[in-house]
Formats: structure tokens, sequence, C-alpha cells
């Protein structure tokens, strides 16, 4: 395996867990910083050319997992795999944000749901789509039904 | 941060990264079987539901890493974040696979882009998708056009 180290730090102004939009409907159009290490800059070349990007970072502050867990969409259990809990065998987040603009080795990004001084493992470009025709959403799609 | 470890490991075809589809117009719907380990198939619950998922894994025969590198869909270098490269600060890969069905801890996908015996590091439900209108893909589409 590997030993992970952050490539930077999340910026933004969720300080606890309860800040953060969530369950149905949570919108997260929050603004942050992605702040890059500056050894770490001149991966960053050419990032601006994409309109979105996806972020892997650590959950830093979820301590262990659970195998079956209620997630906030929904009042049944789930297998973490088939849910975004924070608590994973591996505590890896990943957010899909909106790039705003470049400063250097700072990133204004929209779509942050991170709280503030989260380790970023990767950013990687996002590239492609699944068509809304060919997306099926599980129990998310029941449980936004359920609730209707 | 915290030790990655394998919640299963990826069967595939490829035996090597030569036979892996790379480049401009690659099609990736290999077939594959993502094998979760026995202790782990519990966080598969309602996993079925979901047509897309997205698989996080390490390139486990990638050693280091390259701040710039030139891609096999250009002739021109970018920054390894705004790149697939395997050759990466942190060397996990993102795939997402579409869900064909799954038989116990095995699920069965396509759109397998990894060598056999990758290990998983996570799998999530793939949620949502941005619109093509509002997608911008950089350097790659600038790379398409200049080959047309």
């Amino acid at each position: 395996m590997f030993s992970p180290r952050p490539i930077g730090h999340v910026r933004s102004l969720y300080k606890t867990t309860s800040e953060i939009p969530k369950g149905l409907g949570a919108k997260h159009d929050a603004e942050g910083l992605l702040e890059i290490l500056p050894e770490f800059e001149t991966g960053l070349t050419d990032i601006e050319g994409f309109s979105h990007l996806i972020v892997l970072w650590v959950f830093d502050r979820a301590g262990g997992f659970d195998l079956i867990g209620t997630p906030p969409s929904d009042n049944r259990p789930h297998g973490v795999f088939a849910t975004r809990s924070p608590r994973r065998p591996n505590p890896i987040g990943l957010t899909v944000v909106e790039l705003l603009s470049r400063d250097g080795r700072n990133l204004r990004v929209r779509g942050v749901d991170m709280l503030d001084g989260t380790p970023i493992l990767d950013l990687k470009p996002y590239l492609s789509s699944i068509s809304e025709e060919k997306l099926r959403r599980g129990w998310l799609a029941e449980a936004e039904a359920r609730r209707k």
C-alpha cells in the first residue's frame, strides 16, 4: 500500500460537522479554498482549464467505521459502500467542486462540504458524466420518493 | 492521516498496463469483478440499487510521482493534478463503473481500467452528474480538437 500525505488543506466556513448541510435536498454551494502546499504547486499546471474537479480528502475527524449505518437522508440503514458515510474502512471523502479561479497555489471553488483544515489527498479533473437517463440512485431515490 | 487497507481486489483481464486502452478516444467497456473481502461484505448492503459506482483503488505498481507529465492523450506536458496519471503524490486511482450484477461479495462491473489484482480502497454510489453544457474539459478538449 502507501502512506497518505496531504497535498494541501481545505479552507471552509465549516468548523463543525453540524454546520454542513446534510440529508435530502441539501445544497452544497458554499465557496471555499483549496490551499495546495508549495512543494506541489507545479502539479496544478493547466488545471484552470477544467470547470470541475474531483477532490479526494481525509475524514480526519472520524474515528473507526461501521459496515451498516443510517444516513441523514433516510430513516433506514444501508451498507457503508452504498452511502457517503464518513465512518468508512478507508476514511476517504470525495467531493466534486466547481473551480472558480486560481491564484497561484490556491484554488477558489464552489461546492465545499468539508470541514476547515481537512487534508487533501488528490485532485483530478472531472472528465465525463453519466447521463440522467442511465443513472439509477438506489435507496436514495426511494427515500426521496417516500418523503414526497 | 490513516493506514490504507484493501477492502477487496479487482479481477480484470489486464495483466500489464500496456493492455489497458489509453489516450484519446480510448473506450473502457471491459467487464471485470470487484471481489470484496468477506469481512466487508455487509458494507455492500443495498448497493445493487445503484447503476454506477465510484471505485477508489491503489496504483500499486506505480512507484513515485511526477508533478509534470505528458499523458497518452496529448503530446504536451500538464500538471499531475490536471491528469489521471498513475504517478501521483498519493497513488489513488478513481474509476466510475457500471454495476451489472452482484453475487454475494462479488460485483460484476463494466468499465474496468485497472490491472488484475489491484487493491480496492473504497466504493461509493455515483449520485449526480455535471451537465454537458456546464462541463469544461481543459487541455483534453484542446488535444481532441487538435487531432481532428
